[in-house]
């Protein structure tokens, strides 16, 4: 990220918090402060704790060994205050809040109560609230860098996926635990960074739990097989599900059901253009699985927001009444679950745009 | 894990929470979780907590769509209570929060502020700490199948590292992403699940970010890299440092500075019996460090406690007095790193005997 894109989104921020106001809103780690800051590691134990106040200039609160790697991230942050862990964070943090002397704080959504309570403790008097309340109104919208990012990482899937489906009859007999691993090599030679979240095999009985990861049980002939994966590319993930008959024919009822995923998911993103509520998505797909019988096997949301996180605003769910604008880019992963016995899901991300939804996967939904 | 494990670890739990206080644990998905229950899955953002009250049986609210999976690792816990999507879980943690009516909570120590600033809505009279302050105690000592499940993680990383050393000349002109791949095939291949933590490798000048992870830099001959990963095996990560030179000649001030270090670390190791402090640990090796000169260039704790967690107590530094008992399980992995130049780092995992120490990584530590 450019330095200067990275301090107007902290500006930005600071319109959100009101100026006269004392607030201020505390990042950590993770996807917050990487959509600030541009500075990435994964959260660990140590304060690592980034103020914006409303009124006053940022400072950054870092252990001293990760202290170079923020500085070269975010150079235009000119407070930054190193700790040892000889001397451990608790003086550099109290001194840090008595500067700021808050009256209300914005924590992190993410923020481990090992840092939340070590914050209260200091600021016993202070109003607490979270940092989507104001960083939701920026992140909701990408703009054409994020999305051109969006897009490199779905085609990456893409092409993982397409590797994946080709295998075919060799796919029989492998585990789903081997399955996963193959999926991930072919995620980095289409030229991503790691995955997303937890590589989803679910064959089977085991495709009827949406959360399953993947283990030993092997892949067989005839049965459909759940593969939602993902991968990073410039910071942004992909998430897509397909559910595939490897090899040999499916049951009458595997057929019917499939049928049944993917024209919801195709009513569910006929359904989007701008100024429509995120309910009425998810009750568009949702109404095509409830006409065919299956509304009680529908046992999640419809999607979920993706950006610099996979799992972000705007919940595509019954009761989200917020409008959907063009940049805003979700999943739309209707499933139908049939327990021991076999799942569906079909997953695509989408953004909205001015005359509908782009998709950002365009494999075969197809078994 | 056995279920009988799994609930002897809640009874004990129970039993450090005084049976008459009204005080509840609540974890969430986590290496805490993991440990009561034997249920492991990513944080995310739907509700899964899992209440321990002092005097009554545990109760888990989870997400609809996760409810099979927690139910096939934790069968023996009675009280499972699912939301869906559509209802959301305010009215079900409500419930809950009523139900036992707590005076006093302790929070999984990485509970996201989301979740905890629900918890506190819902109960803002009762006072509020870790779980740590319950869990630590029965954690840090590892009964004989941790331990078991530690030595195999770190057969595999040496395994890893011992085929990425060979790989001599090969080396050179790789990047350091390209080679942070190789080790995580290595990995696999020498049966470990993934990496416990993101792969570092800091060639010549990165090597003096101890958190820097890998980036385009190409390998060059006779510069020091760090390499720092590790995996995970039924569930116990490994976590091992070595500095190599995979061809060419190290200057004299490399040799000199990892002849150094090796030394801190041994004499680290050397220290180690039960009934010493941790922090005499981390000065046995210091004092190594800063006899030659590079005192103000070691710039972390010397190790951390491993298990679940990667990081977990004790930590090995400066100040922390807490005596070793057989059980216990740390790193020890002093550094010097000079800014723009190079770094070195050389770890090993320990386990406290009745003895001393007993390392749990056994490949080459020299250059």
């Amino acid at each position: 990220m450019e330095s200067s894109n990275a301090s107007r989104r902290v500006q930005a921020l600071q319109a959100q918090l009101e100026p006269d106001s004392n607030t201020v809103c505390i990042t950590f780690p993770g996807r917050n402060l990487q959509y600030l800051t541009g500075f990435y590691e994964a959260p660990s134990e140590r304060h690592f704790l980034f103020f914006v106040p409303a009124g006053s200039a940022p400072i950054a609160l870092v252990p001293e060994l990760s202290a170079a790697d923020f500085e070269s991230a975010a150079p235009w942050v000119d407070d930054v205050r190193t700790w040892t862990d000889e001397a451990g964070p608790q003086d550099a943090l109290s001194a840090v809040l008595e500067e700021i002397d808050p009256d209300r704080i914005l924590l992190d959504d993410t923020m481990w109560a090992r840092f939340t309570q070590d914050i209260r403790t200091h600021c016993p008097a202070a109003t607490y609230g979270l940092a989507s309340e104001v960083l939701t109104a920026l992140r909701i919208r990408k703009d054409d860098t994020e999305i051109a990012a969006l897009e490199r990482a779905g085609a990456a899937a893409d092409t993982a996926m397409n590797a994946i489906r080709s295998l075919g009859s060799d796919a029989i007999g492998m585990t789903e635990i081997e399955l996963a691993r193959r999926i991930e090599t072919e995620l980095v030679e289409a030229g991503g960074t790691g995955t997303a979240f937890e590589t989803i095999v679910g064959s089977g009985p085991n495709g009827a739990r949406p959360h399953h990861t993947s283990g030993d049980r092997t892949i067989r002939a005839g049965e459909p097989v759940v593969l939602d994966f993902g991968t990073r590319v410039d910071g942004y993930p992909s998430d897509q599900t397909r559910t595939i008959i490897f090899d040999g024919d499916p049951t009458d009822r595997v057929r019917e059901v499939h049928d049944v995923v993917r024209e919801a998911q195709a009513a569910a993103i006929d359904a989007i253009e701008p100024g429509v509520t995120a309910a009425s998505i998810d009750r568009a797909g949702r109404e095509v699985i409830e006409a065919a019988g299956y509304g009680d096997r529908f046992i999640h949301r419809t999607g979920h927001g993706v950006g610099l996180d996979v799992h972000e605003a705007p919940d595509i769910v019954a009761g989200n009444e917020r409008k959907l604008e063009p940049g805003m880019v979700f999943s739309v992963e209707p499933g139908i679950y049939l327990p021991d016995d076999f799942g569906v899901r079909i997953e695509d991300l989408v953004v909205v745009t001015d005359g509908g939804a782009m998709r950002l996967n365009r494999t075969d939904r197809g078994l």
